[in-house]
């Protein structure tokens, strides 16, 4: 590890620890160098409070002067609350910013760095790239596509099965697993499943941690065949939205809402339309969902390719029948050669059980 | 790790390089220690030659004297081609004998000990116990039940799926994890499908590796419907045994025998009686089978709870599907509570993909 990775860790640090907190900005992590001796570090702290580098500049002060800043984001160079960051760092006398990714935003990347070098400052990019960019997909996607990034998570034993045949499935996993489960809800802004699950499984949707937050959960229930009573409409625990088609009953829809649920109709009358669902979570700014539909739901958004992320469990056990259930069902493939490839593939035990985390490469 | 186990690490590292060329015996390893140097190692190196104790006892010659045995399994009691090396070990004068696992045949389990015991030696028993035990696996079963030692062998994307809907399978994993196959085929005495495989894949069902033994060929057709035109029936690559049932016409059983082929008749007339197969199996000194059989066969074995260990191989990739197959197919289990679990799981990376190996524990 070279100098500048060993500050470029620090500033990734400092921005990981503010996971959860940032929401709908992104993590990002700042740290001052001068004369080979840490002089400020900075993190963002909250959406609407100051940048990383502002926090980072404050800390050092006029041993800013002459020194070097990393940041794990590209300088902003818009008028923000506390005016654009790659002004106040040439303002403050910097001689070198070093970057690990620029703006995920198209349209805005660049500019800070522009700024920068039209004040002779010397700029360093693409230190740590990686590790940064993966610590904000979730803001990367839905800051350029305005729409939230899409993790599938299932369950299976060994031979992929997500129940028996008879549909029981309590429990595939150990405590430790379904205990990591609620982690990554507690990560995410919403979680989705088909009304099958709420008929079949009454489930309660929430994240079960210490000082944990609730998703916001969200159904897709194509003719409004929820049950009044089912926990997710009368619990209040946490918002409930249900996505249908225009072949709702508009008598069930304002009972539904009479209870608090908000109803949104996509275009269609069949079978909710995800894209649409998608645009919609996006315009209400959910930035993220965690998918934990049955097999019919998870394959409507994979076959569509509208999945950014899988998390999977596997538990160390076999259960066999033909007719017992996997995570993906709907057609499938063709042929074995078009499968979907899941890049950065790792795999990590959780108790007894096994956890892959990947990313499908649609064609 | 002790003196004792550093000791035993080499003797098991001895006796493990001629994996495959002790067949039917264990492999065996020994090393001699007299005043803190080795003076002598055995191992076990072919069936019909001496046992390691005595290689070990002959390169030690007068230096075995007070000295302390290693040895992986307990030394034999019976006259065999070298006599029994319990006796060999007291005449040579040897003060101290360390034993990995007792003879694993309950009938002559300790007998060994017992001679050495009466010739006041002193004996430790289970050094290096499980990694011993393990190692001989096959030859432990098969010595005490008279059945080859069952391994099912599967390969599948990561959402458990052996092919398409279409039955596409061609293929699922890398070159690195079907090499891995072909070393697993040359370690088997047979490998077995059903007749299905049979006519949909026409395999050859060898093993391709460079100096490499071809497994018995194993095939389950309860009404010989194989193609007398199959690569099994008529490659002579390698034997083919197959199993049918007594609804079998006696005209198609002698002329696959005119082809060369071994026909074995179970009783019943609907489906080969799997445990009839494994007795005669045994009975014909095959010690181990593979099965890389379809779905239900493999179920089949799974049900009757005949499988001693599993090798599955799972590829980053999914298809989904919800009539795709998983490798585990018959009836399933009722409940998620009767999954069987796989004790000893481990996992490794081959390539790109993930290989399992465990032993289901079944209840």
């Amino acid at each position: 590890m070279n100098e500048h990775e060993a500050y470029m860790k620090l500033a990734l640090s400092n921005a990981k620890a503010m996971k959860g907190q940032t929401d709908p900005n992104p993590l990002v992590g700042s740290v001052i160098v001068n004369h080979n001796r840490i002089v400020g570090v900075g993190t963002h702290l909250k959406a609407g409070e100051p940048h990383a580098e502002i926090h980072a500049l404050r800390m050092a002060g006029e041993q800013a002067k002459g020194g070097t800043i990393y940041v794990t984001l590209e300088p902003c160079s818009h008028h923000g609350r506390t005016g654009p960051c790659a002004e106040a760092i040439v303002r403050a006398g910097i001689k070198k910013v070093v970057i690990a990714t620029l703006d995920p935003n198209p349209l805005v990347a660049g500019n800070g760095v522009k700024i920068l070098k039209d004040a002779n400052i010397d700029v360093v990019i693409g230190v740590c790239e990686e590790e940064s960019r993966k610590m904000n997909e979730v803001f990367n996607k839905f800051i350029v596509k305005g729409k939230p990034f899409v993790t599938l998570k299932a369950a299976t034993t060994l031979d992929g099965k997500i129940a028996t045949a008879s549909w029981d499935s309590k429990w595939i996993t150990s405590e430790e697993a379904r205990n990591d489960v609620h982690v990554l809800r507690n990560e995410h802004v919403g979680i989705l499943v088909g009304v099958n699950t709420v008929i079949k499984d009454d489930p309660e949707l929430t994240a079960r941690i210490p000082n944990g937050r609730n998703p916001i959960r969200i159904i897709l229930d194509s003719s409004l065949r929820i049950p009044m009573d089912a926990k997710v409409v009368t619990d209040s625990k946490a918002e409930t939205w249900i996505f249908t088609t225009e072949g709702h009953s508009a008598e069930v829809k304002s009972e539904l809402e009479q209870q608090g649920v908000k109803v949104f109709v996509t275009s269609g009358l069949e079978r909710v339309n995800l894209d649409e669902v998608l645009t919609i979570l996006g315009e209400q700014s959910v930035s993220s969902i965690l998918i934990e539909g049955g097999g019919e739901v998870n394959a409507s958004f994979f076959q569509e390719q509208l999945i950014d992320k899988l998390v999977l469990y596997v538990a160390p056990k076999l259960i066999g029948g033909r007719k017992s259930p996997s995570f993906l069902a709907g057609e499938g493939m063709e042929l074995m050669a078009d499968a979907v490839e899941l890049a950065n593939l790792e795999i990590e035990k959780i108790g007894p059980d096994f956890k892959y985390v990947g990313y499908p490469v649609f064609q």
